[in-house]
């Protein structure tokens, strides 16, 4: 190993190269080699049964309060896309991490990390659209930070935020608590945010501009816990899409998983853009999408209360364990595995 | 305002200019221009009564329950440095911001920023320390975060950390608190870990290695509040060091303060470093040291509680109200002005 380093040293400019090594982007795509560096680096040397339970954020009890706290790191480029920019991102990000521990969002810190000439302008944007957001998601931001490095070292802004909520689930939310028989609801169509970015970054123009989906959801999320469903798992589908997410849960519960491909809402917009820029929008990042799985007894009520256009997407099974198997539009089934590789870096 | 921003985004290369309109280093060197940049973009845009009492961390009350929260990001340069890495600083720094709010840290959350290419060993190495450390500091970390940028768009790891602590202080602790007459208490001598950075960036070798103070500071902390020490503002001694902390404390409550140069203890290795850096010793950046603002009548046992090298080396006045002067150890007297520019970029 000690070579290696030297190595890495030695060349002025050394090729990223996909090996256990060196980092590379796919380490943070959110699909299989973040897994994997969870599971090497993270896990063995942070021994903590709050990281181990691998769910969107920790759940805590301080002084008989359950507490969820997380955090997130913005890297998103570029810094400002169709339908929002870096700073409402890292505002509904973090909600959303709390909002998925059935928490609500109480507070914020935002820590900057800003390059050397970033426009003040710039700057003021971002922060202006992380004001606004708060405020839409009724949560404080309450402490900061800010470093900035030198011209090169980083990409304009990075943010991260941390974030405390108040949870309000009267049972524990998480991978843990799924069943067999269990309903999987979706809260709107899929892969708009993914298609977003990458449609600006390759310079593709639309007849109707494809639009992030971010948007904050707590109050969704609320209104399950205030009509008394059972929520037993809540995901958002960000990094590596809807297909990352339920294999995360099938793994981690030791079920199966059935999804209806007829039944995952898609645009028409965001099918075509996934087609040109060959994506495939079960792996595209979401930033205002959720599943919520609870008894399939109480799907109907929960899917009504998530909003006009949710719907039940899939089930939870006893069969083929640890996998998630969907049924196409014509009938067939395929497996749907988690993302291996990185298909879109710097999404959020 | 709109021209700046098409010239900075037509400009192949812009050189970094010291005006309004871009960030410079120096926004983020804890002087004066990063003080600028948080009154004029980030307190006009979050207003809220935690980020105006600008403190280390903000103090909020849930359920009835009194937490301190706050965030640091960390972009030091080396990441491996004499005395520490940015692993135990990512730790440390987080977990003394709380100890400033007197809170006991009770979790940490960890946000990384990861550069394409990056070796494994370092992460590893880096990841260690941070365990150690915060198993050192007695906090649990919960809840983390990855991500992966380009090669070229960051600088092998930044990392942040949140942290959640609960209040023990049965006062609050703050800058709104201090009382003309109080003394002012530090826990040993400062500049190292500034130094220590320094040095190694610039290649030079001492007799005596000067190794970074990075240490958590909350056990001492809790010896005064156990002892009943009526604690009026603690503050770490970190970008910008002692003069800009005193400053800012200065500035918000309008009060005098006073320093007393030769009670302020520096090793003989670091002044002679600092000689030779061209450094002046009271802007440098402390990762383990920080100052206690007590009643004067409690100075003594105060200065006891916090260790063998604690000291006190000044007093807040009536007299100059927002100004720091200190009595130098030939008896002159000289206005020890807030860090204006930026002394040492990338320190922590």
């Amino acid at each position: 190993m000690a070579d290696t380093v030297k190595k890495d040293f030695n060349l002025s400019c050394p090729a990223p190269r996909l090996t256990n090594d060196s980092i590379v982007l796919a380490h943070g795509g959110g699909g299989k080699l973040t897994q994997q560096l969870i599971e090497r680096v993270f896990l063995p040397a942070f021994a903590d049964p709050a990281l181990e339970a691998r769910h969107d954020g920790a759940s805590l009890e301080v002084a008989g309060l359950k507490l969820a706290f997380t955090t997130d790191s913005y890297v998103v480029r570029p810094l400002i896309f169709p339908g929002g920019n870096i700073g409402d991102l890292a505002v509904n990000g973090t909600v959303n991490d709390l909002a998925m521990c059935g928490a609500r969002p109480l507070c914020l810190s935002a820590g900057f990390i800003l390059e050397e000439g970033l426009s003040m302008e710039v700057l003021e944007t971002v922060v202006a659209s992380m004001a606004k957001a708060a405020e839409a998601a009724c949560v404080r931001l309450v402490t900061g930070d800010t470093k900035v490095v030198d011209k090169g070292k980083a990409d304009g802004i990075f943010i991260n935020t941390a974030g405390i909520g108040a949870i309000q689930t009267p049972l524990p939310v998480g991978p843990a608590w799924v069943q067999p028989g269990d309903a999987i609801l979706l809260n709107g169509d899929i892969a708009a945010h993914g298609t977003a970015i990458l449609s600006v970054r390759e310079g593709l123009e639309f007849e109707s501009p494809i639009l992030s989906d971010t948007a904050p959801l707590w109050s969704a999320v609320e209104k399950l816990i205030d009509a008394g469903i059972e929520i037993h798992c809540l995901r958002d589908l960000t990094r590596g899409g809807l297909s990352s997410a339920v294999n995360e849960i099938a793994q981690a519960r030791g079920v199966g998983i059935r999804l209806d491909e007829a039944a995952i809402p898609i645009t028409e917009p965001v099918r075509g853009a996934c087609e040109i820029l060959g994506l495939d929008p079960l792996y595209v990042a979401n930033e205002g999408r959720f599943i919520a799985i609870v008894p399939a007894a109480q799907a109907e009520s929960a899917s009504t209360l998530m909003g006009p256009d949710a719907v039940q997407i899939g089930s939870v099974v006893n069969d083929h364990p640890r996998t998630v198997v969907m049924r196409s539009k014509i009938g067939g089934n395929r497996v749907v595995d988690m993302l291996s590789g990185e298909q879109l870096p710097r999404i959020c």
